[in-house]
């Protein structure tokens, strides 16, 4: 029996004082109804019943578990052979089993909308009320805070799923360094990273960025080839059949070790890196970790000419955010962004706001850190044209363009892993990966 | 330019007295919005287009073609790095590009739905009636039917996908059956074809089965850890990157060569198959390819002394679909069941009605074979233990179960290529891979 589950079930009823229902979700179309994606359930459906069962409800009622599914249509054991009866998946998941069309909601019932169309109607007829794919209704936020009570601080089950994502991602990431040399494509060097997932029957827990072109921030395409002297930056996680979720970035060289000048911004921002996980620790606020690590990356440009001035006046300014425009970091957890189907509300604790600031706006999380939570830590140094072209953004002299120059070998650079708060400090848990 | 795509958008035209609106389609999320599914562009707006291009929308009318697209957001330079402007990438399709907030539809627009719930709702908004996802508005059929009369037949760009597709897929296969050993799980072996479609930049056209449980036609778990004597029953097919698939099945043994029963057995699909592929050509009816195969089967089966009876009356009275219960192919194109989100519509011509008998109902497809056609041969033996329990299907002493069970080292097997239609015969694609 899945005992973890129980006793989450059991943890999320008691902040509850209505039914909640919770949507597995159901696969998606791709090209034609019966060809449809590959199913991934509701996160929350995930965290409270541990399978992904397509079309299955969860109800919490009365202090009771009870899964509602489809019976299976009468030639089911003709195309997916025998199959689990009631009973067994019953006592497999240590709750009740019931038949969908037996599903009646009692008054007051909150629930959360499911990603896909089709699941959040039924959900609709069943609550009586329509719920917006995308949007919390009012009368939901409180299961959605008890949702996000539970989902903040890991238990043992996930941590462990975290560590098995982090694990097969640390394999991926070592199988895409040996094989780089000129001449490949980014296809090629995902291909071997994607083959360690399937092979552990896992997958990626998001589009996967393998690209010469790391000043992209969110570059997809994976069709250029490498080259002699480039970097490659590789952004990829895995997520474990259970739906739990690694997310790594590596930036190595192609052909050779790194240039001189390479080298040293690959430094400014290793160190960047190393001072947040160093501040990382229950008590802390996560939005001191960005500025620490902004702070370190301005200190470190400075010291290479590239910046003038001093690195927490530089921080203020958001002089930083023209190399580092995104967050230090996020919840990561069955989501590789975790609970962002809620919002804000997960990664902004009651109080915190998000800034209008180009430095701090693109923060995904503002919490006082505690133990259990498991962030990414993943400062960046990037050239972009749109940025340091843009003459709204121009620091003056506080730039210096000549010696930037200098470093026009450096396109893109991100170090990130993933990391536990432990009861004093952090525990980095894809830390087996070299960062160099 | 694209030509081809041209010259279809003018075919199209041609056919139609209305005007046509095409839908891409959205991305669709997968845990949280920002976190989607891998987007698909739909299989009409790829051929007509042959990019895929989310959210947007081509529209066909007064004999021109014009592709409305949302502008890019202001940051968009930041995150996904300069794009091609509307003048570079209406030159690169060969049409005019307009901002998707100027699209307005004349009167008696046609559409057909998208996938999406998202973009059905906005197609639904723009016509000013309700489309309905998976299902065709009557008036909408006269579009319905003149893509189908143009995508019925390949021409010459789509072969050319067609093979790429197959190619690709004939690459998977060799590199399934080089890892075949005793300990390998089935995930492992399908990592080994999925890296082969990775890096071509190509995908799966569907969700693979791999599996030494091949009497589940619907098998999709790869858990299972194939042993010594095994069949393994690989499922498989590419897709392009311009969406084009190829659908491929071989059954091969796991750790020597196949045992004295699983080579008659095999030997009997394999002539089954021959017979069907032998049969294709202009002025066929495909249902007279699928009964060629279950009479050939049904004589194969009778002469290892499974069935007992005349082939034909056999098939007449469905016994061989006590073990091929499923049809002997459906088209094939840029979707892996050609335009199934029509229905039948496509796989039935004027006149073809699906029969309700259990050795006919599951054929997908019933129309007289013309060149550039493409289609799947893929006959089958399984012993499903869900039919050959059932006592309604019990054949009596047609059946001699005593000799099938000295078969029980064979669960199921099926033989898959696919076949081009040409002006005398046919063209098999697959033709390069080995089937024993």
């Amino acid at each position: 029996m899945l005992t973890a589950h129980v006793e989450r079930r059991r943890r999320l009823m008691a902040r509850l004082d209505r039914p909640a229902l919770i949507a597995a979700g159901a696969p998606q179309p791709r090209n034609y109804p019966a060809n449809t994606q590959p199913f991934r359930a509701s996160s929350h459906f995930l965290y409270l019943v541990g399978r992904p069962l397509p079309g299955c409800f969860l109800l919490l009622a009365d202090g009771e578990a009870t899964l509602y599914r489809e019976p299976p249509p009468p030639d089911d054991a003709l195309w997916h052979g025998p199959q689990p009866d009631a009973a067994e998946l019953g006592e497999a998941l240590g709750l009740k089993l019931a038949p969908l069309d037996a599903l009646r909601l009692p008054p007051d019932t909150m629930s959360l909308p499911a990603m896909d169309a089709a699941t959040v109607a039924r959900q609709s007829r069943l609550l009586g009320r329509a719920l917006t794919p995308g949007r919390i209704d009012p009368t939901d936020l409180p299961l959605a805070d008890a949702m996000i009570a539970l989902r903040l601080r890991h238990d043992a089950a996930a941590v462990a799923e975290l560590r098995a994502a982090a694990e097969a991602t640390v394999a991926a990431h070592r199988a895409a360094r040996a094989a780089l040399r000129p001449g490949i494509a980014e296809y090629a060097v995902w291909a071997e990273m994607q083959a360690e997932f399937t092979r552990r029957g896992m997958g990626a827990a998001y589009a996967p960025i393998v690209t010469r072109r790391g000043e992209v921030l969110h570059e997809r395409g994976l069709h250029r080839t490498l080259e002699a002297g480039d970097l490659i930056l590789i952004d990829v996680g895995a997520e474990t059949a259970g739906g739990w979720a690694a997310d790594v970035t590596r930036t190595w060289p192609v052909g050779g070790p790194l240039s001189p000048t390479q080298a040293e911004l690959h430094r400014v921002v290793r160190d960047a890196q190393a001072a947040a996980i160093a501040a990382v620790k229950p008590g802390v606020r996560y939005r001191d970790v960005h500025l620490t690590a902004a702070v370190s990356l301005a200190a470190g440009l400075v010291e290479l000419g590239i910046l003038r001035g001093d690195p927490h006046e530089l921080v203020a300014d958001d002089v930083h955010a023209l190399f580092f425009p995104h967050g230090i970091g996020h919840l990561i957890g069955l989501d590789v962004h975790d609970m962002e189907d809620l919002g804000d509300r997960a990664g902004y604790g009651p109080g915190f706001t998000r800034s209008a600031r180009f430095g701090l706006g693109y923060l995904r999380l503002d919490r006082v850190l505690e133990p259990g939570m498991a962030v990414t830590i993943e400062p960046g140094f990037y050239q972009v044209p749109a940025i340091l072209d843009d003459p709204a953004r121009d620091p003056g002299d506080r730039l210096d363009r000549a010696t930037l120059a200098k470093f026009a070998d450096v396109r893109g650079i991100r170090i990130e892993d993933d990391v536990l708060v432990t009861a004093d400090g952090a525990d980095v848990l894809t830390e087996a990966l070299a960062r160099v």
